[in-house]
């Protein structure tokens, strides 16, 4: 093992120096984790660092992403594209080396972590892919899918409830080849846990239905290789193993504190680790001896050829699973898949159906599905209310017994951080659903895959006042306004089935950007178009209701979702007053912002005044309607009461609409130009 | 026991009555916990229905809150001052018996209840408020604080992460006092919850170092006595009972199922239910017999009095701190208050400190921690970063022991919610720290106190890209945005120490308001006023640098927090090149909008070009700049590098400002008017 004590050492320098270097970065627990980092790499992790994309490697997760250092220097040892010079470059302007690991940046990164237990409930979805993959695809003949996923967490993820969550899902699915591994360092921010963690963690896991390995010691390689290889013999349960490790391992002075954990040792302490490890070297040079272990190039290599080797005898024995497989893991869209999308909006249209957005949503998913067989739907336990269930969709009870529908339970942030997970991993095409009010609780999740610019599909239902008697605990007012809000997440607030059906279309096709559908309880009525109206939705907002084209145009209508057939009658009854105004439908705010300015100044012209109309706060529309134009929306909370009551008690009614459109386009006219 | 039994059944039968009549609402709960919740209020639950704001009441707290109708039920028939007629009104506009229980609407309420997990999470505050006034107030000669508090809780919040947080911190801060009643149905909205609920509960709250009470049947009223007695008699721990109970217990076709949980049961099961329990009454007649065992007038005037025997025996030993705790239980601040703030804020701006306004927080808060010994301080472990911890202050461990400062580990969604318990309980004034990000983690905490109108402090620091290297996953970009959107939450992102000051004055007299204050990681100079100004501060939006009053002003900037330096220095740029431009600080926007209009009009004169500066998302300013205007922002994620670089980067620069600012003055100039 002495070559592991070199490599762990290795990884103890890089890590400190490259903080050092930076100025700023984690030492401690880099330093604290080291010793079992270099035995898991070394000895249990299958993966090759010529080919991060292999589909059928182990996946690694460093939950405590705060540590790293750690994990760059393990890509870089291992023999991943990750050069020396961008370890010197940590925590720099677009290096490949940023504070918190991300995706898409680092190869060998699965997922971005840093914000506290996200990266073991997505190691969680990982797991679950892998098992749901290999249940689908595997045939007593042909293993292709067979793979690990580690996870490294600190005390900070376990005392996340989002733990609570993935842990408990990942004990009632079975995930056997989960294996995680607990930095029991005893050391938080704020100081000795004990104080406030003091949870028999053991005892908790086994709660879940996981095997725990108990007290193994975290700085002897043996008692970690031990552990793993208990922890890897898959018994049909997930495997915590509590591994008691000294936070800063190696810093003489100042291992065992908090001072540790967030800030550069300083120079003198980090002459202080190089002579208490004798390490003579200087920062950033590693000798070979230390490189060597972990050095995964020549086995990496030969693994990902055994298991190509395995899955060219399954295409040969199957080439039609085996291309469906492919192309599923490839993330690409079946054959096909445009005409079928064409003929089912126009089948929608024809139908001309009113009803919920939900249950379009419903239908629309029912229709994808058939062409999909990746789609993997779920609930957060509101499978009846949010309607992501459909005919011939097979539950997930254990996950080696496969199925497409998972019921997450009530609990909305491990549902979006293990679709996370699903969606990095692979080979499934996640989508699940609450009500909008309790994204709230899954708020970060979403906004991380939209950063890691993946393409999960939320399905948020009930998103308004018109939910009704539940009351303000559960009617959105500003949820959809605030997810807007966030870079990259395209929202699609539809306002009948056919845009339903759109913007489903669109979310499919996304491939990196995640979707909010938000839907509504209530039935929306059908509105008619033509085929270029039609095919215009797909911008995100587009003319619905044209104004007569022999007289000036004098008002702008925006609606979405279920306020769109107010638009829709207010622009009939302002018609009938004289003033000519055209309804513009604005689903996604988002697409309609990618399209170019020439589209976007047809929809809504300059100089003409405009009205939003939105069952929530108005602030978000003046982007729109400007100082001048007006908003009708609702900048409270709601109430407790039936839908057609609240509609009336704030004013979402056609008359106000009408008013607030008439007093625009009087106070413009008023207005000295 | 049969007057009981009576008892439980009169609030089944108004819970299906009156959700029959609304044609909406959850009789399953009701139904299933109405037998332990008849034992509970007749024989332990300790109040008076004529003083709901009896200091020294159990409270009781229903987690589940769906079940609302259950809560109304024991209200009424306790003598609570919750009408037949408010029964007959369930779910209707304007009643005071909404969908959900709401503080604030319905004498007895204590919580606003429905998104799950949240009011167990509230309770374990309440239970956590009274240890220590207890610890604090009560003497070996005078017991002035001295009760208990129970919850109920279902599959769903167990489910939660939040459970998770809050029950960690229970076991840990050793809440003796709390009692929580889990209503083991086995039944979530998708059906049996084996699928996706395989947790071993008891073995879990075990873990968190609760005392468990196993196996009791929930609708045997001798066993759930027994589990009260037994819970009731303190042990230092917190009490799980764990009630096996059948949903919709009474209806006899429908119990035990889903379909009873969230709809009507239909005129054919209510009328089987009256046959099934003997229950000729007509709905919404309850007969004496069945009143009796709930109604608490004459023990709860009688429990009442004698706490008030015990108080006035602590006043007349004591008058100071009977005075003391008078004041504190009743949310008013101290005499000469105001005379204080005067004070502080002139020191304050006499420093005229360069510091961070998390730093400068620091300071505000160490000055008026010692004008208010009710604040109870806290950080989701990030004491050191978040800066909210002052000298003197004292960390609970165990809550007997008292303390005023709460290291809630790494927990944010129970940091909030646990807030809005010891807030509802009163007598404490809590604030509490994360960084900025992780706000979104409570989101719908935050959310609930800003509906429930009540006034605890969030400290969320590190509040843009000026965070540096941590990196786009702990950068807000959006967040500050997205809060500004929820109703009736006042939200502070100062520019300064003396902005900082104000903000925390502002927070401290809001009674029915909450607020989260936005702060600095990095250093803010310090900003030159007059004493006019400095009072306009808290109007939210004021000028701070004035323009040259002898020219036609030209263009207004917008800026708040880390941003106001550039504005200031943008000014004096645009300045010399001919531009008279004036500086608006608009540390508030909630503040703002409550200003008189002629106020806001004298800040943002109508029809000057107007740029807005912050280092975050765009859309909201428009509100402010309208379309003509600028907003000098980030719409993207951040990125990982040193602060300097990342202003740099995304054009967070006086140079910057003074370019928008000036094309905007040009494109103002070559408009026709």
């Amino acid at each position: 093992m002495h070559d592991l004590t070199l490599a762990a050492n290795a990884l103890r320098l890089l890590a400190i120096d490259a903080v050092q270097q930076a100025n700023s970065g984690h030492p401690g627990m880099p330093m604290g984790m080291a010793d079992i980092a270099a035995v898991l790499w070394a000895r249990h992790l299958r993966h090759n660092p010529a080919d991060p994309a292999w589909p059928d490697r182990d996946r690694f997760v460093l939950s405590n992403g705060h540590g790293s250092m750690l994990l760059y220097g393990l890509l870089h040892l291992s023999g991943y594209d990750l050069s020396m010079d961008e370890l010197r470059r940590f925590r720099q302007l677009h290096s490949q080396t940023p504070g918190h690991p991300e995706f898409g940046i680092t190869p060998g990164v699965e997922t971005s972590t840093g914000p506290l237990g996200q990266g073991l409930a997505n190691a969680v979805g990982m797991a679950l892919a892998e098992q749901l993959l290999a249940a689908e695809f595997n045939t007593p003949e042909h293993t292709v899918i067979s793979h690990r996923t580690f996870a490294f967490v600190g005390d900070g993820c376990l005392m996340e409830g989002l733990s609570h969550e993935a842990c408990s899902l990942a004990g009632t699915w079975g995930l056997g080849k989960l294996v995680v591994i607990y930095d029991d360092n005893g050391i938080s921010i704020d100081g000795d846990v004990k104080g406030w963690f003091g949870d028999d963690t053991p005892a908790r896991f086994e709660a879940y239905g996981w095997r725990v390995i108990r007290h193994v010691d975290g700085h002897n390689l043996a008692a970690i290789d031990a552990a793993l290889q208990a922890a890897t013999q898959d018994c049909g349960r997930p495997t915590l193993i509590c591994a008691r490790t000294v936070i800063g391992q190696g810093a003489p002075n100042k291992a065992g504190g908090h001072d540790v954990h967030g800030a550069p040792l300083g120079a003198a302490e980090v002459a202080a680790v190089r002579a208490a490890l004798h390490w003579p070297h200087p920062p950033f040079e590693v000798p070979d001896a230390a490189r060597a272990p972990l050095d995964a190039r020549s086995r990496g290599a030969a693994a990902q050829a055994a298991w190509q080797a395995r899955f060219d005898a399954f295409r040969q024995a199957q080439p039609e699973r085996a291309a469906e497989l492919q192309r599923r893991l490839q993330g690409e869209l079946p054959p096909g898949f445009e005409a079928q999308c064409a003929a089912q909006l126009a089948a929608v249209d024809q139908r001309a159906e009113t009803i919920a957005s939900r249950k379009a949503s419903q239908n629309s998913l029912t229709a994808l599905a058939g062409a999909l067989p990746e789609l993997l739907g779920g609930s957060a336990d509101l499978a009846p209310s949010n309607l992501t269930q459909w005919k011939g969709c097979r539950s997930v009870v254990r996950a080696a017994e496969g199925g497409n529908y998972l019921h997450y339970g009530v609990r909305e942030f491990a549902m979006v951080a293990i679709q996370t997970g699903l969606t990095l991993h692979g080979g499934v095409r996640p989508f699940a659903g609450t009500f909008l009010m309790f994204s709230e609780y899954a708020r970060n999740a979403i906004r991380m895959a939209a950063l890691m610019r993946i393409n999960p599909i939320y399905v948020f239902t009930h998103d308004s006042i018109g939910l009704g008697e539940d009351g303000p605990t559960h009617q959105p007012v500003e949820q959809t306004a605030t997810l807007r809000l966030v870079p990259n997440l395209d929202v699609w607030r539809p306002g009948d089935a056919v845009e339903t059906e759109v913007a489903w279309q669109t979310a499919v096709r996304h491939r990196r950007t995640p979707t909010a559908l938000i839907l509504s309880r209530q039935n929306l009525p059908h509105q008619r178009r033509d085929a270029t109206t039609r095919a215009a939705i797909e911008k995100g907002g587009y003319v619905l209701v044209q104004e007569r084209t022999d007289r000036p145009l004098q008002l702008v209508l925006i609606a979405t979702g279920s306020e769109l057939d107010l638009a829709v009658q207010a622009q009939a009854q302002l018609a009938a007053l004289g003033v000519n105004t055209r309804v513009v439908s604005m689903p996604s705010c988002f697409m309609f912002e990618q399209q170019e300015a020439a589209w976007r100044r047809a929809v809504l012209p300059p100089g003409v005044p405009r009205v939003a109309v939105e069952a929530g706060v108005t602030a978000g529309w003046r982007q729109y309607v400007g100082l001048e134009g007006a908003v009708v929306g609702i900048d409270t909370f709601g109430e407790s009461a039936p839908a057609g009551d609240l509609a009336r008690h704030f004013g979402m009614t056609v008359a106000a609409v009408v008013d607030a459109a008439q007093r625009c386009v009087q106070s413009a006219a008023g207005q000295v130009r």
